[in-house]
């Protein structure tokens, strides 16, 4: 394991500057404990349903939530477009917030995969209500789509990290079962939610259809989400999961990188819920930051009076890598690969900018 | 002929009471002159390209706005979908307002038909402006669909009939030449939009690369709707339409009916705007009204106190019949089925609630 | 009507040579009696469900087949994908012939509009058997679609108008309610499959789940079809309908004509039929034709020895005009426009040839 | 890594009787040494083009056969799929053995994912010639699919491992470059075929457009496929790689199992088409055997006078394990877990059934 170590260190340090990658969660690498699981995976063929590292994750993380099944796929885009079919059929339309990842950042799936139409709501950082989504559900009528179906994300990204605590979502899965219509869970970031607002996971699956769990945003882990539901569902999944072309054989390996990550890796997100308040803190000092939104878990969205491209570049000098959500705004995202030190220079490199 | 007229009477007559139809503009039947026209219709098998009736009304809707080539088509509904279709690929995405009747109206086809996102705008009545457009047209990335389409809607149905200029157009055209954009123009009313504008239907062509021309809304033919395009995208829509089911073979009784009223009914719309203006200003005085919008061409819309379902309610008992377009919003729309006697009539109705 | 009967046989009769147009029963234009009864129809908005004429044709057709309930389309192929949609979901896969019009001649419908696999069997001239069927229905497999309908086509028209009676469809049927599918019948020419099977058309309503009844073929009307199931289906049916824009208007005029044809021109498909025969027979005494396939119904498949285009040149020049259907192969058509002096004349042709 | 070999051998090895799975070449596990591969991977997130693994796998794989790039995915199911929807658009139609995996066994995957129609040969054991495909390609006409990709298998799965030689392949690219269609390869198992028809893989990729390489096969890697094009299409590749949900984050751990399979077991399949000589000639004096497919690669097909399911239980008792392919059909797979001694143990079981 020294080499992977070695390599380790020279990523992050070069010379007296750090590197500091706030791009995405998505960027972590595996901790070397993580990866001693990953090798030492039992493995077999999961098209025969045979990989006992993948039917142990698909179990352990229905079993978190409160739901039947569970399956695991190479990624969060696949787990959403997957329950949207599942949920769906043609000539429908499903209703989520307008800053959606569904909708926004999954090349058009929900058209291209589903031929489902969207309705967009207008939330609060991506936070919707029932009052809300209520009147948006169409009548039975030749001429309108028949909702079927309502997405929430939590956290929302484009949000900034925002939360929907239980409360919330109480009512909205009340109204979905009044009117017949589906819930699913984008929980691409729900550990950072449940972090936040104290809420059990075990609570989740009463109130869903279909929940996407990633395990390679702030987990840590380095390929997959698990998309839960219950049998019948996850067995029809599994349909679609196939004509997507997300069946992967021996995949024990990178499914053991989940299960180390539920095992170690849930908890500490409070880190960089704890390193993102000292960012948002130092930002809100700055003179050259116009706006800093609440940041209540490991995204930080603030404003720039220059343009996001220039203070990109300026940050990118010191080694500060991150991204722009807005001619004039940056998010900045915490995750495991961040360390205490590596935010200490960051704090840093802001104030003196 | 005869039993036509007495036919005709009886409908709009009954005892004391007039009945007034302001539902929509569709439910307009052939006058006389129209439906000789389309009795002596000279027909062939369209499938094979000899209804040589259904050739003159495509050649001649074509020329009235400038360009290469039409497909007559069942509906309106169809020409605009089968747009959609020859202008985009899935993947992609079509920019459009909110209310547009190709998102609002036509059963969620732009993702059952082509596999299309929406990315919709929130434009005043309707009307979009380059402004408006230009941020929202998705920069190249796999995350994001591919903007290839924006449609326009002239006049806007659930606007209230409001309309563009050309002048307005012309830099949304523009806009969308430079961003390598199609542009259509779902023109179920565009009529009613020249005569309001005072805009040339020959000035169009060179605006749009696909306009859709109703023939049975104001123009009183009992079915169909033209596609105008260039040659090669006509051809190709002659592929969609046949996918779709939409070939029919003796068509001409139905398109002779088509050409007649773009003879006899275009200039004729202005009546219908005119006694717009007439029910308009009757509500404005109306004290169980608390809002009318504007009417620039042959729809009313306007808020009511009381729930729309009690006041069309009430109109009813009169014989006026109407179509709520909100929980407190009814729409009035007129056509050449209803006659300056009618108007009045329902002038005095209103005025006695 | 005087002039329409004037141009009528200016249509058919060129100085000393007759046209005999053989291409398609498609081609035929409404006798007088029809172009009556269209223009004395009572029509409505049948969007709007008001066209009493539609209802009319709608209910009267269901009877006639024993379903119940129909929804009329602007043509053939699109009762047959509206049927398609109704009775399968993406990922399932439907059973056919490999001749079959819905596969053949529909624009690549089947995959387009409803994102379903087909198995083609071999049947002979188009029909097939529950023998054949048996062994293509998938197993329950993550790796096969779903199969979940079977299609006939009676007469099948590339099988030149051969026919299943009602005791070769029943072991389908059965074989289907065991398995859990749906039969669709693409009765494009079911009249004529009656008209030789002596079948009564009340008996095939409980073996299908589906039926389609062109009006435009050897009925003479000269557009439309009516889509026949149960009400549920047709509800579902005119949501489909709506999206591919096939919903209409003022369809009265239309739906005369095809409540026309049921009542006047069924029998008459035997006078085609006779004519076929005829010309079947002077066919089988040509030299220059190799083989001549028996004659069912109105169709009539022959192979030439010279290639198809030469010898349909041929015809052409003693204006006989007809299709090919492969390289060597013809096919003549006979309907109502075709009376017994032209098949006199087109024999004497043949046989002169 | 001693942990690993222990179990390595209690997989194989039950008492006296050895476990012989001849169920599929997808069912290996890494070799020591590829895992070792796979742990000292320097990886990063793919998403963001950013894993130097991934990009050397997919680069190496494109120099190997003679392709401009690469892209690598969770499964050949998916690199077929993306390549089929990169070649063609709704509306069109492909042309393939019938026996071809992307029509059997990719779950309906042609019609789902890129609404295309398929027309089907009839090849010799799944091999097709431009003379078949030649008739097939649809005339220009609204009534037709557009023919737009003819797709290969290569080595056949379903026609037992049989094989193309690039002589017979090359008339086939000839005609789709005269016909402007596009021709793809799903090159599952193409080391095998190279192995036996001593074609280099180097002058594969000016026959193809697209080329689709699966690591997880013959060649022992855990999970993927390489799609081999020229840049633009692996550009838009990436596009629909996305919306499937087929992006991977830190893939490069599934990257270096296949390099290490792309440097050390290509040769080594030739083992296995040894062994498949070996099983393919105990069969054949097998009195309970009806008829040997001759094994070309790597699969042996032979019919069993007894119902498949019987014979294959009676293997399973000796711990060989197979698949049927058909009602009296099995399937022998060779592959890299299959030692000598496990042969022989099977050529024993065999001739002693």
């Amino acid at each position: 394991m020294g080499a992977y170590n070695v390599k380790y260190k020279e990523r992050n340090f070069k010379g007296n500057n750090m590197t500091v990658d706030l791009r995405s969660d998505t960027i972590t690498k595996p901790t070397p404990g993580m990866l001693d699981a990953m090798m030492n995976a039992s493995v077999g063929d999961d098209v025969f349903g045979e990989d006992e590292t993948v039917n142990a994750l698909e179990e352990k993380t229905a079993a978190m939530f409160g739901m039947e099944a569970g399956i695991f796929c190479p990624s969060g885009t696949m787990t959403n477009q997957i329950a949207i079919k599942c949920f769906t059929q043609p000539l429908d339309e499903l209703i989520a917030d307008q800053t959606a990842h569904i909708y926004r950042y999954e090349g058009g799936g929900i058209a291209f995969n589903s031929a489902v139409s969207t309705r967009l709501l207008n939330g609060y950082r991506g936070i919707i209500t029932a009052e809300m989504i209520g009147p948006e559900i169409n009548a039975e009528n030749i001429h309108y789509p028949h909702t079927s179906l309502v997405a929430l994300e939590n956290t929302v990204n484009k949000g900034g990290g925002s939360c929907y605590t239980l409360a919330q979502i109480k009512p909205i899965a009340e109204l979905c079962r009044n009117k017949d219509l589906k819930l699913h869970l984008d929980g691409a970031r729900i550990f950072n939610a449940l972090a936040h607002t104290g809420d059990k996971a075990a609570d989740y699956g009463q109130y869903f259809d279909g929940i996407s769990v990633c395990l390679s945003k702030g987990l840590g882990a380095p390929v997959g989400s698990v998309l839960l539901a219950d049998k019948a569902t996850i067995k029809y999944a599994r349909r679609i999961r196939k004509v997507f072309g997300g069946g992967m054989r021996q995949a024990g390996f990178l499914a053991a990188a989940g299960i180390y990550a539920l095992d170690h890796h849930v908890d500490r997100v409070k880190i960089d819920h704890a390193h993102a308040q000292i960012l948002s803190e130092a930002l809100t000092q700055c003179l050259w930051v116009s706006n800093v939104l609440p940041a209540e878990t490991n995204i930080v969205l603030f404003d720039t009076i220059e343009p996001a491209t220039i203070v990109l570049a300026k940050l990118a000098e010191h080694g500060i890598k991150a991204l722009p959500t807005d001619t004039h705004r940056i998010r900045f995202v915490l995750h495991l690969d961040v360390h205490p030190e590596q935010v200490e220079y960051a704090v840093g490199v802001l104030k003196g900018m």
